[in-house]
């Protein structure tokens, strides 16, 4: 890529998202009352055009290899506020009004285990865990 | 890998990070004071071990194939308040206290363009987007 589109990229207004070599971008979503990070997901050319055309987030599930609009199955959709891109636009924020819960164990957020120092080591500890609902029943067959 | 497996790594307590084929997992770096996103970066095992001894942001630069430490060239560290790890440890949440900007191109954060709807198509849109520093001051050879 040459310095210009470089330039372009990053300061220009033309929406041109970098997708990686299996044609993804990474998108983090917030809750957008109260700014906590609710999932990491990645979303494909289809993913981000749906997500704008609707307000409501889509991604692509890498493991499923399929699209997917959030909360399908669950109930547990996001209303997308507001969408950014970053500076060489290979991420998207989306700031999301979360019904329920985003992650698939019941949890508000996909992050309840904060990262902590245990000598040399790291040790993982619960925080935000609450369980909304109870995937047993959520995702039966 | 094993349910059993799985669930070890979305419920258990052991940090056992689930890096991808190039050895990364994705960071999101967040303002401990406002919420907002400041960057989506990588981190290997290295630049995930320097972030918790050290308490300031080192991340997997894929484009230099370096361990890097935020802010070792610009001075614009990052001092980690909390870190989080997601349900399938493939990705890492940090609040940090950000000296100055995060972006390279001289703004706080680097999501400073809202994606928009335009009829079928989407267009960019500055916001936020006022720069701490100059690049061209701080890059400089």
């Amino acid at each position: 890529m040459s310095a210009s589109h470089d330039i372009d990229r990053e300061e220009g207004l033309s929406f041109s998202p970098k997708f990686d070599a299996s044609g993804l971008v990474t998108c983090v979503a917030t809750d957008a009352a109260t700014g906590d990070v609710l999932m990491v997901a990645h979303m494909n050319d289809e993913a981000l055009r749906k997500t704008v055309a609707t307000g409501e987030a889509w991604y692509f599930s890498r493991s499923r290899n399929a699209l997917w609009r959030k909360g399908e199955t669950s109930g547990q959709t996001q209303r997308v506020v507001e969408m950014r891109t970053d500076c060489d636009q290979d991420a998207i924020w989306i700031k999301v009004e979360q019904v329920g819960a985003a992650c698939h164990t019941g949890r508000k957020s996909c992050f309840y285990r904060k990262v902590e120092r245990d000598g040399a080591d790291a040790r993982l500890a619960f925080i935000d865990d609450d369980r909304l609902f109870d995937p047993s029943m959520v995702y039966k067959k």
